[in-house]
């Protein structure tokens, strides 16, 4: 399970960098197969996903994540399942919102995301 | 997408009242190859995995859904992903813990869950 893990913290780590530094970084990582659900929209494909992103009501992001946990998909495929739990504060806001992302990861030359499912967990 | 958004409703619906009821109710909900992981400790196969929910140091467990979002899964498999955040209120405790689930479920005369991730969100 070693290898899955790596995988999924480089990845996490990478993705959540991305985010916090310049959300178009992130097209490279979807494809237009690609689904997300941002807080209960739905968008599919790369371009779409991505202008979702960059629409987000926010200026200065920065994720911290506390949990990462990763499990082999489907059998027959190269895929990985991740839940992603952390913090989020945006702009000049100092109380952290929790956050919740599930990503399905896909082996294809690299690995894209396929599924990428984000909630924020209000207390 | 209707279709899928009413099976992972039915399915959570089902999962949490069985867990609230008796945990080992959730035994044919799992398969032989399914994973686990429950705070960071990953458990494969049905048995193993009730066998852990059911020594979950509680007596009493009742969960409350927040959100449910549920996806198509990968291309060529009949399988969706479903992301759960609620409320958890063990025992005699009144402040309810967050928490997170994800579940990958597989059509195989009828959906089992192949993946399974569970995690508090401590505040």
């Amino acid at each position: 399970m070693s290898n899955i893990n790596d995988i999924a913290k480089q990845f996490t780590e990478y993705y959540y960098q991305a985010f916090d530094a310049d959300r178009r970084n992130l097209a490279p990582l979807y494809r237009d197969m690609s689904m997300m659900t941002w807080e209960s929209s739905q968008i599919q494909g790369a371009q779409a996903i991505v202008e979702k992103l960059v629409s987000l009501p926010f200026q200065k992001v920065q994720h911290k994540i506390t949990t990462v946990d990763a499990q082999q998909s489907l059998p027959g495929v190269n895929a990985i399942l991740i839940l992603v739990t952390g913090q989020l504060l945006v702009d000049e806001e100092t109380n952290p919102q929790q956050f919740s992302q599930t990503f399905q990861l896909v082996e294809n030359e690299g690995f894209f995301i396929y599924n990428d499912v984000f909630r924020l967990n209000y207390s």
